[in-house]
């Protein structure tokens, strides 16, 4: 990316190191061994332990973690968890990937099996991370398809026995990782800063297009086609490509501890990673002041129905760390209904980006961070 | 199937052998070598010969048949072809995977590849039927997602060399399988027919849950919820659990020679093939006597937003062939949109059907099989 952006013109290009963990698939194999033999589909969740050899264990499906919790400690021992929780939101669901292992290994499971965190299937696995607790023995968990999760469910609501046999080797190991900045400096006062974001780590399945491929594209564009336009606004408009966003937002986290005295600075910080479909408006976290200013600004883009703007407590994925210092931002909103049908799945390509909404955003993108780079005041905080 | 019919109480039921292809999946593996080593996802096309070991060669993609012909035999001749053309109707689209392979042989391919047959993928491979001819070499052929169909477009587009191993094993032998046949004797004129089917086999891949597990699932339910509410028709309602639809229609094939001195006694025959999502109507195929008296009937269904009729040269799949013979009949009409999204994958699987609506459609099937049968006149077939 920094020779791509040196190649168009831009060069106040640097990256900065940052340690990241760095999770590597091996090979996965999922086999229902009774009440028959099947090959059922397997995408081990990010930063899982490998299983060791095979586990060979006895299924026991839950929907929650009340449903695991009213069950005798002396039933889970030793058996596989199925969570099969149906999608309602990603922030709602997303814990049955996050913290099913240690909520399943508490009680003496062996591993967890997650139906896949997806609103709709055609067969699909999504993967994603998973967090550990200490002093919580660390078992495999792995995703599976809906239809997989809904296959054995049945299985398990006539009273059948399932047993099914897992295996998974991958390896975790730390890593040099760089995240990308790049500057457009502003005019007038280039110590203060306007930043645009996405991430440019994605999953190991699929090519990560949507996650973030569309939200790094459109933030690294911004310089860019500044540049070619010859614009500099007053103040320095910053775009950053964060690094290892997926395994716990390791690059922003680095970024956030180096230039810890630097925070005053950045009047707005934006980041685009709910994709880069039909371009909306904005999704705005901070003051009162801050929504109203961002507002009038918004109804410039009336013109071209992107005038939307959406209230939040917080938003963004990276940039969440800065917006709960203070920092007021926005995160790209979007025609996203899709989103999650390929999030973190082999789905997740440039078949499902449509060119012209991504040039959309990227112009939108653009013009909305130049504008308040721009802005004669500053943004008052509160 | 036939054991399920006699716990349900009816015993007019047998079965009919037929001699049928018996193509078996083994082992299948897709690896792109140049411009660099990606796995791809692959699913052979039933009834494909098998590779013999691996075939590597370099990859020309096309979009149609016609590019295939204005392309000169000496670049054709031992490569493999992509057709990567884009799913209008399955009518239309479905010619290139049952005709890629002897076209592509006919200018010397030694395989063929062939982007699902799908509106939508969310990377998912789809296979099906292929056909071969006499005097031209059998090639193998594999279907791929149209995520990868478009990512091996895009690198041919920007003329690099794409080169791939593709492996199948399988085999096809023939065997015995048998039609399922279930009668509820008409009181008056027992000779004559009305026949509702399904066809009972499906692809190895999901679970043939809509493809055709909800048409035969309401076909069969005909005979015994007559049976249950003790209603009798004036014709014979004949239900027929077709085999083999899915490699050439074999099932419909043979009943319809054991049958050939039988068919004057059928007065109108159906089939549901395309799905049980929301019932809506029929299809019917037959003379305007025939749409005009069936219209009639439908009126009934009306309160229930089921009087639905579409006219139609011919309906149906196995079903066709007797259409074919100037039989008049019909086909469940219903909300489909979503049937090539599941069709021969391993998508299709319960998770895709909505229970009530399936029993809409063994209700509104029933139903209106019942009144055909219970009709005072027989059909007037011109």
């Amino acid at each position: 990316m920094k020779d791509l952006t040196n190649k168009n013109g831009v060069f106040d290009v640097h990256t900065e190191d940052v340690m990241v963990p760095e999770w590597k698939r091996g090979l996965e194999s999922l086999k229902m061994l009774r009440p028959r033999l099947k090959q059922l589909s397997i995408l081990g969740i990010g930063l899982s332990v490998p299983t060791d050899g095979k586990i060979t264990a006895e299924v026991i499906v839950v929907s929650s973690f009340e449903e695991l919790e009213s069950i005798d400690n002396a039933i889970i021992k030793g058996k596989i968890i199925l969570f099969n929780t149906n999608f309602t939101t990603y922030e709602n669901t997303i814990q049955y990937r996050r913290n099913s292992a240690v909520k399943a290994a508490r009680k003496g499971a062996v591993a967890v099996l997650v139906r896949s965190i997806t609103p709709i299937s055609l067969y699909t696995t999504h993967t994603g991370d998973l967090v550990y607790e200490p002093h919580v023995k660390k078992i495999p968990a792995a995703a599976i398809t809906i239809e997989d999760a809904d296959f054995l469910q049945r299985i398990h609501n006539r009273g059948e026995v399932i047993v099914i046999e897992i295996q998974m080797s991958n390896e975790l190991k730390a890593n040099i990782s760089r995240n990308l900045i790049i500057d457009v400096k502003g005019y007038d006062i280039p110590d203060k800063m306007v930043i645009v974001s996405g991430h440019i780590d994605s999953w190991d399945v699929g090519q990560g297009a949507i996650d973030d491929g569309g939200g790094m594209m459109i933030s690294w564009f911004v310089p860019v086609v500044l540049n070619y336009l010859k614009l500099k606004p007053r103040r320095t408009l910053r775009a950053i490509l964060w690094t290892s966003e997926e395994v716990g937002l390791n690059g922003a986290k680095a970024y956030l501890e180096r230039h810890s005295d630097e925070l005053d600075n950045i009047d707005f910080i934006m980041e685009s990673d709910e994709g880069t479909f039909k371009p909306l408006g904005l999704e705005v976290a901070g003051s009162k002041n801050v929504t109203c200013l961002i507002n009038e600004i918004l109804q410039l883009f009336k013109p071209w129905d992107l005038n939307r703007l959406k209230v939040a407590n917080s938003t963004g994925s990276d940039i969440s760390i800065f917006i709960d210092k203070g920092i007021p931002g926005a995160s790209l909103l979007n025609k996203d209904d899709r989103y999650f049908w390929y999030h973190h799945s082999n789905a997740d390509t440039l078949t499902a980006q449509n060119k012209s909404d991504v040039l959309d955003c990227a112009a939108f993108w653009a013009a909305i961070s130049y504008l308040i780079a721009e802005l004669p005041v500053d943004i008052r905080r509160s």
